[in-house]
């Protein structure tokens, strides 16, 4: 027999594919939340306070009850009085009110008419509760406390140093101070939160949830309800957004589980928009006085972060956010001396969260201004003070952060290129004109495998081949749209030479799916795709040894690609792998295919006393520039174009890692330049789509994307996570280069018109 | 430290444990198919022919196409023409007629109105052809033939024998012979069918179908389309009933899928109770002329049986059930000589398929009818001919079931003597009363641990333990009512050392599911609660390794019970397992538990040749007596007592084993005196519940269930099938019972009034 050479087939590792659920999505079949319906479903709503601190004299639900079609009314004293939430502050309906959006009482009915009209009348009785909107006001002593039962309003400090700390700007050659102060901002998610429980005969209860974390929300409701976590069960419809949102468990879910409880029907709980609005937490609200010095050559030296956060009155898994921002202050770019202090403060406002990025585009807009301040100051190219002191592959940052592969230079100077800089002319405008342009530039660090701030950063997958060569994958991993169970196809499609079609992922029950501590952290590619190799690689051992002993060929002379399994050498050597598999199928002592993978990364708890620890197996670098145009007139900014190169190690999927990357973007845009809540006295001004301003279509500049590949040596084929980092840099690289094309430094977001306006005349008074 | 001796709670294992779904069945919780609902859903109906022989000279669609509200019209042009099914020879929709349960037409539309209206628009045009209904007219030469490529309507023959066969009469002392039928019966079951089929837009279909095979439907359904099996998933909604309705692929799948299609919308078929009747298969009708003989001393000597089997136009899996009423003949009590043949024949009558015994109930009925005859004949009591030629443990019957557990005599004492055999009273009636009362019996064997009559008999599971003590065993099996679930719930709490209600079982999805080859002959507790246990034992072995290091403690010394793992010797030694499964995954190289099973139990294929083999890995045994009254002027029997003894290896769930038991009995008694299709000309005359007469709870007599526990050394904990078992001698113990009542043998199924009438006339023509 002759040997003929096999060609070999391109691999489904770096090829575009459309997300799985695209389809689906596109022509509205997918399942969201709003979509599931069960036979006697009942509508549930809740009565929120509306004021913002308060005691709760009486609660009169009694003519509530009377309506036609009320099934059940709770308040306080109907529920579990047990506290729950990442601060264990928490409670389904309150006895006292903490802020606007406290729940207060709640009906479930049997259509939404008769739930509005029955919490119309339910009469609150409250003792008003001097409150505190402002951080800084308080930590003042004799400040109201917003818990009565701890000793102020500090829920927490981060205190971190490294080199000689802050006294490490007392030998820098130039130093710079300065403050920002970042506001509240919303996930603005298109899906509002909707939840639906349902309890079963043996006392069980079942809760449909668009949640990120599902597993952690078994135990914390179950925790929440006083029940075990083994009669939880949470199944995750389709999620039409989320960005951080389904991090923590809130008040609906114990609520809605309460409601069908008392109710003994199914209730479900759909937010609407003013709502979503309201009891939906915000991005952590900061305020920073930041100093940053150098050396004279353009050495970092050494960087003083004072952050206060305004957490609201009750703690979300957002509170941890300042872990993240210090790794932006202390491990982006070299820094040999570095002090963080983070205050997460407790009061009357909005509650605050995790969002994208999780405290990281805060950070970076801190970390990123400060270093164009002193790029300046020293009299140096930016992008130059930045490649000359970034981040390198293989070293240790001096927080503990191992770096392993890191494209950061790599990125700065395609980001740069790219946008034109140090092109004389792009910054040209006629002296008359009323539009100035300017480019800036920002980068980031984000972890990109895993992100240890639970026991378990870990993930299992089981890999199962029918008869009929589907493949059926089930991953503990959560899509939120992100992709990534697309990507997890890919990768089980890779191991077993089939087609991503071929590949059903099973992902959103509790009761099928292994343990994943969730989606958060850009985690999920790389944890779960770990997990799903280490199960698919074990089918694929097994059907390619039947094979060899089919095909009279060496185990090592086989490859599998596109549902065949060939000798390399051989090309009369082929036989489809479904009939392999059939083969070990019908057989004595045959066997159905089926193996699980499990992956928790080497990774490290960060150290609660110094702050340091390697949280990450593999850490994400990018950076963006943008070209922008002020108006002088009117201080309205336009974004023109958008570079924005991303280290993501290697590009599963480079469609879908482009797709993160230009909604990450996106939401940095409207962090940087419209996405505001305005809020007063606790109370959100504009809760509607129509004031709070979302980029749409037309306020989307041109971005051009950049894969950079760095093959990190711990990530699934070389990957890194890539669903966070894109949105950090955005705001701090627009607001350069708003400072380049005015010479004027906002240092709130978002830049919005009146602002820049205030800032030129503070800078030229006679200007007007 | 002092060691306390542990007290040993009772084992999960022989306890009687409630059916994991019976609450939501009693509060109508469940999902049956018609529970299911899908957006965009349409109502798929189906035109049949209502003509027994026809050719299809046109059909006109054009004005059913034109109502409003219908959204597809299919007739045989547009569906693929890939003949399907058992024989091969089935299409969605005809072209040709061969019975008038034949579907011509299919329409899907937003509500019933529409369908129904569409469907009365349809014009066929049939070119007659002679009908035969009559399977011995089938047979003769020039009879009409059914399937025109085929050379007649012999489907196949089924020729067996041992010893020397027919010709072992010639040595017999006492030969008795008889003629037998037993026509047409359904299975009536609560729920019609059911189908719901969607297309993704991938072009992959999901079907919700009550099927009991869902990977054979997974491929024949695909063969059916002309799809690949990969892109066929089968969904189980829960089930209402099945008795082996749902063992084959029927054309409501197909059509339904075909409608879903051309909508592009999801399509839903329920069944009409008319529907339900007609377009179901029946149980196999046979004819029989039966020879049995014996040496004069009572041993069973010889049986030569002939079967004619009416399988209608299509054939089913129940085309296979000679193969069990076989195991009657050649199996049930010693007997060294024997000869079966069975011929299947197609008519243009209804479709026959396999109901619960698949064949037994039939097979019994002519075998336990004759032996009594042959007890008569011999002039020897009858239960101890039965235990004189009984069944022993581990012996091969010459057929090559290799029977290892029997407690056939057992069961023959327990029955008889519960009914009161040989006490003379029992029979004593008052000359002038017209009431006559009598007892018999009847034995079975029944394959109890699975029957290999596909490739694989195999069954796969896994278990998976989460965080929170919550155990999901997925498992290839199908729940049809039988209470297997709980069984294996049973199984896998035993394993682990929980309870049944920590236990959820998966087993409705075959994304999801592993394989499994389907509900039938009563399989599953056998292989799937052995796969079941090797996935348990797994997960154990893991979990009391990590405990015995938490404890200090040999494994060998660890058990598990009521959730806590103990050192057998030492009551302070003492753990909850769900803390070892926490403290297994939060560590450094932590895991969480999954593990996967898989058995097939070690079994023969039957020789196509000479019909031998060990079809099974255990064989059940059974003997029901019964007591009746005939009222000599009606005929009417009714039955007073059935002793019901049953030898199920062990009963995992005593409490679902006497529900099979009196479920099976109940089933046997409308088999044996009331339910009856009345055919004609191929059309059903009584297609409702009035008329088809299945046993009411007044019909149902008192029912003593005798539960013979024999310990079978393959199945799980002992245990051997029973799901079957019990349906089979029923019918032939009340025959019997009527013949000791009125010394008449009425040899037709069921014993209806006007039978036994006719028969106490033909024995004494003066009586009226």
């Amino acid at each position: 027999m002759t040997n003929h050479p096999v060609p070999q087939s391109p691999s489904i590792i770096g090829q575009r594919v459309p997300k799985m659920d695209a389809m689906d999505k596109a022509t509205g079949r997918i399942e969201y939340g709003h979509d599931v319906r069960l036979p006697g479903m009942l509508v549930g709503k809740i009565l929120y306070a509306n004021v913002p601190h308060a005691r709760i004299v009486s609660i009169d639900t009694s003519r509530a009850k009377k309506i036609a079609g009320v099934k059940a009314v709770l308040t306080a004293q109907d529920t579990p009085r047990i506290k729950f939430g990442f601060g264990k502050d928490n409670l389904p309906l309150k006895d006292k009110v903490l802020s606007r959006r406290d729940e207060v009482a709640a009906v479930a009915a049997v259509d939404e008419d008769a739930a509005y009209e029955a919490l119309a009348l339910i009469r609150v009785e409250y003792e008003p509760l001097l409150p505190v909107f402002d951080a800084f006001d308080a930590l003042e002593p004799g400040a109201p406390r917003v818990h009565e039962s701890r000793p102020s309003n500090l829920f927490d400090q981060y205190d971190y140093a490294h080199g000689d700390g802050a006294r490490g700007l007392d030998t820098a050659d130039v130093v710079v101070e300065d403050e920002f102060e970042i506001g509240w901002a919303t996930y603005a998610a298109l899906e509002p939160t909707t939840c639906m429980a349902q309890w079963d005969t043996q006392g069980r209860l079942t809760i449909w949830s668009p949640t990120q974390i599902p597993f952690l929300l078994q135990r914390d409701l179950s925790e929440a309800l006083g029940i075990s976590g083994r009669d939880v069960r949470v199944l995750q419809p389709a999620i039409g957004g989320s960005f951080g949102r389904g991090l923590d468990v809130y008040p609906i879910e114990p609520i809605c589980a309460l409601l069908a409880k008392a109710a003994q029907r199914p209730v479900r709980i759909i937010f609407s928009r003013d709502e979503e609005f309201l009891a939906v937490a915000t991005r952590q609200p900061v305020k920073a006085r930041v100093r940053s010095g150098a050396k004279r050559d353009g050495t970092l030296w050494a960087r003083d972060f004072h952050l206060t956060l305004d957490a609201g009155p009750y703690i979300s898994w957002g509170a941890l956010e300042p872990l993240v921002m210090m790794e932006a202050v202390a491990s982006l770019y070299r820094v040999p001396h570095a002090r963080f202090v983070a205050d997460v403060v407790y009061t009357n406002n909005l509650v605050s969260g995790a969002v994208r990025g999780y405290g990281n585009p805060q950070g970076t807009f801190f970390v990123e201004s400060s270093m164009e301040h002193l790029a300046r100051e020293l009299g140096m190219d930016s992008v130059e003070f930045r490649l000359k002191n970034a981040n390198r592959p293989n070293e240790e940052t001096p927080q503990g952060l191992k770096i392993t592969s890191c494209g950061l230079r790599e990125c700065l100077m395609e980001a740069a290129e790219r946008i034109g800089w140090g092109n004389p002319t792009s910054n040209f405008q006629l002296p008359t004109s009323k539009l100035r342009r300017g480019i800036g530039i920002a980068a980031t660090l984000n972890v990109g495998g895993g992100a240890r701030i639970y026991k378990s950063d870990g993930c299992g997958a089981t890999v199962k081949v029918d008869d009929f060569g589907r493949v059926t994958l089930v991953t503990g991993s959560t899509e939120i749209g992100q992709g990534s169970e697309t990507a997890l196809a890919q990768i089980t499609a890779e191991a077993l030479g089939v087609r991503v079609e071929d590949v059903s992922v099973v992902n959103n029950d509790t009761n099928i799916k292994p343990w994943d501590v969730g989606t958060h952290a850009s985690r999920t590619t790389f944890i779960a795709g770990k997990a799903v190799w280490i199960a698919a690689k074990k089918v694929q051992a097994q059907i390619l040894e039947k094979a060899g002993e089919m095909l009279g060929a060496p185990v090592e002379s086989l490859e599998m690609r596109d549902r065949m399994i060939r000798a390399k050498n051989d090309a009369a050597k082929a036989i489809a792998y479904d009939r392999v598999v059939r083969a070990m199928h019908y057989r004595e002592g045959g066997v159905v295919l089926s193996a699980d993978g499990w992956y928790d990364p080497p990774t490290q708890i960060v150290n609660k006393e110094t702050w340091k620890g390697n949280i990450s197996a593999a850490y994400g670098f990018g950076a963006q520039a943008a070209e922008v145009e002020v108006d002088l007139e009117t201080g309205k900014v336009r974004v023109l174009k958008i570079v924005a190169a991303h280290d993501v190690g290697k590009a599963i999927n480079p469609m879908a890692v482009e797709g993160q990357i230009e909604g990450g973007v996106t939401m940095g845009l409207g962090f940087a330049l419209s996405e505001a809540l305005q809020v007063q006295d606790g109370r959100i001004l504009n809760p509607t789509l129509l004031d709070y301003r979302v980029p749409t279509a037309l306020d989307v500049p041109k971005i051009e994307t950049v894969i950079v590949e760095t093959h990190d040596p711990e990530g699934p084929f070389g990957a890194k996570g890539v669903g966070e980092q894109p949105v950090n840099p955005t705001a701090a690289a627009i607001a350069n280069a708003v400072f380049d094309a005015i010479g004027v430094r906002v240092t709130s977001l978002p830049l919005t018109g009146e602002k820049i306006l205030r800032a030129l005349k503070e800078q030229n008074p006679k200007t007007e």
